[in-house]
C-alpha cells in the first residue's frame, strides 16, 4: 500500500504540510485498520466461486437473477425501435444520474461493446455534470477512468477541452436567453448567464457527442431522476435534434427497468402531449 | 487476496479473454495500489473502540447519537398502530428505493430480528428492481447476500423463480390494462407490455410476499423517493389489500425519520385525500 | 487487520454472541477474500501520479478537469452576493442531501478553510438527519468523522446533546402547529406531533447553527433533492432569519454546478414567486 495517494481531488492542486501524502499515508492506515462490517459489506462481495457460477444473486432471489440474465440483460437490448448503442447511452445516463455506481462498471463496458465512442461517454459525463451534478459526474469518471485504462484508451481519442464547436441557430438562442433572462434575470443572473455561457454556447456545441444523443441522455437523465416537469423543453428539443417517436417510446421501456416503473409513468403524461402537439 | 474476482455482474456469462479472471486480477492489484484517501473514507470506518463504546457517530454529532439510540433506535420502533416486523419493511423498502448502502445492513438485521422472513426479503428486493430500479435492487442483494450467508439462511428458504402464482381479480386487471394500453400505448407499447406482462399478471401475484406487504413497501418506496404523484393509486391499491389508515400514518412517521420530513409532508396531502375519499 | 471491527450501528448495543466481534472478524475476511472487481472500481481509484498531476478526471473529460479547476473550483467561489462561507454550507447541504459521499471529504475539507465552524457542520449533519433522512447524515457523520479525527477538533468544540435554547415566536409555533395538527393529525398524528417536539420546539432552537443558517442548508437540501414543492415556507422562513434575496440568487447559481440545472429551474419559478409575494 507504499503507492496510496493521500490526496484527494481538493487537494490535488494544494501543498501544504496540512495536506502531505505522508501524513494522508498515516491517516489512511488509521483508517484501514478500523473497518466496520457495514463498510465491508458496502464493497459489493461476490465470491469467486460465486461470480463463475453467476449464482450471488439468485443467493438473495433466483428470480431476479433470471431476469438479470434473460429479460434484462438480453430481451430489452434487443427489442425494436431504439439501437443497442442507443439504449447503453440511455443506460448509462440513467445511471449517472441517479449517481449509481453499482451497475455502471458492466455498463460502461456493454456501452463501449454496443458502439458508444469513448469520446462519447466521456462527453455524456461532461454533459451530465451540469444537467446531474458535479459529483454524480465526478464520480462517474472516477469509475470510467478505470475502465478505459483496462482498454488502454489513447488519450487522443478523448474531445479537446476547447475543440472547435458546432453551429447553432443564433435566432433561436436568442429567443431562448431573451425569455429566460427576462423571466428568471431577477432572481438568479448568475443562472441565467451560465445557462448561456456554460450549456447553450458551449456544452451543446461541443462536436463529440451529437446534439440528438445530448437531448437523448438529457430526457433519459430527466427521466431517471424524477423530474417530468423538465421534460417538456428537452423531448421537444430532442424530436427537433432528430429522435424519432418511436425512439423515445424505447427509452420509457429501457427506463422502466433501469430507473423503475414510477419515474416512467410519471413522465408518460408529458411524453404524450409533447407528442400530441408536435402533431398538430 | 488470490482468491479475489475479476468478474463483475455483467462478466460472469463471458468467458472471452478480455474479462478473465486473471487479467482482472491484474487490474485489481493496480486499482488496490492506488487508493485514494476520499475512497478509504468512504468505507464507513468505525473503529474497534468507537463500535464498543458507540461512539463513533457522537464524534460528529452527540445529539444526533443520542437520538439514533434512543428516539429512532427503540422509541420510533415500539410505538403502537404499525408492528415493529412493519415498520422493518418500510424502513428496507426506503433505503433501497433511494439506494442507501450505509444503514441497510443494520436494517436488513433488524428486519430479520422483527420477524420479516428471509424469503419476504428476497420478494421486496425483487418486487423493487420494478418500482425502484435495477441498480437499487442489484446493490440490496449484493448485501443482503451478506446478512443470508452470516446467517446461513439455506437456498430452499429463497421464493422459487417460478412458483405457483395466486388468484387475480381478473376484470379489474383487464380494466386497469385497458385504461393503461388506450392512454399510453402509441406513447410505449413496451412499458404497456411488460406492465401487464410482468407486473401485474406476475410480479403482484408472487406467493412469497403478501399483497398487503407489497403494497405497503410500494408506498413506502414512492414516499422516499419523492413521488407523491404515483402514491394515490398504490395507497388505495394498499387499502383495498388490507393496509390500515393507523397503519398508512405510522408508516409516514416512520418514514419522517428514515426518507427525511420534506419527503413526507409532500405525501401528506396525497394520502390525506386519498383518505377522505375512501370515507365518502 | 486485527484491530477490524466487526460491529456495524445497530450492533453496537448488542452483546448477544452472533454479534460479537470474533464471528464479526471471521465474516469480514470471507468477504475480504471476495471482492469482485466493481466492487475495487467503486472505490475511486486515484493513482498517486495522477493525484500529484491532477490527470486522473481528466484522463476521461479534460473539458471537465479544467471546469473542475477553474470555472467551479475557483471562480464560482469567488462571486460576489454570497460569501464562501455560505457557499461552503449550501454546497454541503446539497451533497447531503443526495446522499453523495464522492465529493464530501473536499467539500468539508472547504468548509473548513471557509470559517464553517466544526459545531456548525455537526449542527448541519444533525439537522439533515431530519430534512434529508436518517442515512444521509449518519453516513455524512461517519465522513465528517475522519475529517474531524484528522484535523483533530476536540469534541468540546462540538454541540452539546442538550444546548440551552434560543428562545422562539410562541405565537407563531403554535398557529403553525395549530395548522398542521388541524390538517393532518387526522392522516398521521405521529408525524404532527414529532414535527413540534423534535423540529420546531428543539431542532431548530439548539444554538449552534444560526436560524438564518439552518433555513439556508434547508432551502438548498430541497432544492438539490428536487422538492420544490417544499421549497416556498422555507424560503420565506430564511428570509425572515436574514437571507437576502442575492443570497438566494447566488445559492442557485451554486446549487447549478453541484445539484445539476434542472434541480434549479425547477425551484426557479417558485422562489421566484415567493419573492415578488414578499415585495408586496
Amino acid at each position: 500500500m507504499s503507492t496510496i495517494s493521500a490526496q484527494h481531488p481538493y487537494q490535488q492542486d494544494q501543498s501544504s504540510p496540512a495536506h502531505s501524502p505522508a501524513k494522508g499515508r498515516g491517516l489512511i492506515r488509521n483508517i484501514l485498520n478500523t473497518l466496520s462490517l457495514s463498510a465491508i459489506i458496502g464493497l459489493l462481495p461476490v465470491t469467486a466461486e460465486a461470480a463463475e457460477s453467476g449464482n450471488t444473486l439468485s443467493d438473495v432471489s433466483p428470480a431476479l437473477a433470471q431476469a438479470d440474465q434473460t429479460l434484462v440483460g438480453k430481451e430489452l437490448w434487443q427489442r425494436a425501435g431504439l439501437s443497442a448503442r442507443d439504449r447503453s447511452l440511455v443506460t448509462v445516463a440513467a445511471l449517472v444520474a441517479r449517481n449509481q455506481s453499482y451497475l455502471l462498471p458492466r455498463e460502461l463496458e456493454r456501452a463501449l461493446e454496443n458502439g458508444v465512442k469513448p469520446a462519447e461517454l466521456s462527453e455524456l459525463i461532461n454533459h451530465l455534470a451540469y444537467y446531474a451534478g458535479w459529483d454524480n459526474a465526478l464520480n462517474a469518471a472516477n469509475i470510467c477512468h478505470v475502465i478505459f485504462a483496462d482498454h488502454k484508451i489513447p488519450s487522443e481519442q478523448l474531445p479537446a477541452v476547447d475543440p472547435e464547436l458546432l453551429s447553432f441557430d443564433k435566432e433561436a438562442e436568442d429567443q431562448r436567453q431573451s425569455f429566460v433572462s427576462s423571466t428568471y434575470g431577477e432572481v438568479s443572473q448568475g443562472v441565467v448567464d451560465y445557462t448561456q455561457t456554460q450549456l447553450f454556447l458551449d456544452l451543446w456545441r461541443r462536436p463529440d457527442l451529437a446534439p440528438r444523443d445530448r437531448s437523448l441522455i438529457t430526457v433519459s437523465a430527466l427521466v431517471a431522476s424524477g423530474q417530468p416537469e423538465q421534460i417538456g423543453f428537452h423531448l421537444n428539443k430532442a424530436m427537433d435534434n432528430g429522435l424519432k417517436q418511436k425512439e423515445a417510446g424505447e427509452a420509457l421501456t429501457q427506463l422502466a427497468f433501469y430507473a423503475g416503473w414510477p419515474k416512467v409513468f410519471s413522465a408518460l403524461p408529458v411524453v404524450k402531449d409533447v407528442l400530441n402537439k408536435r402533431q398538430k
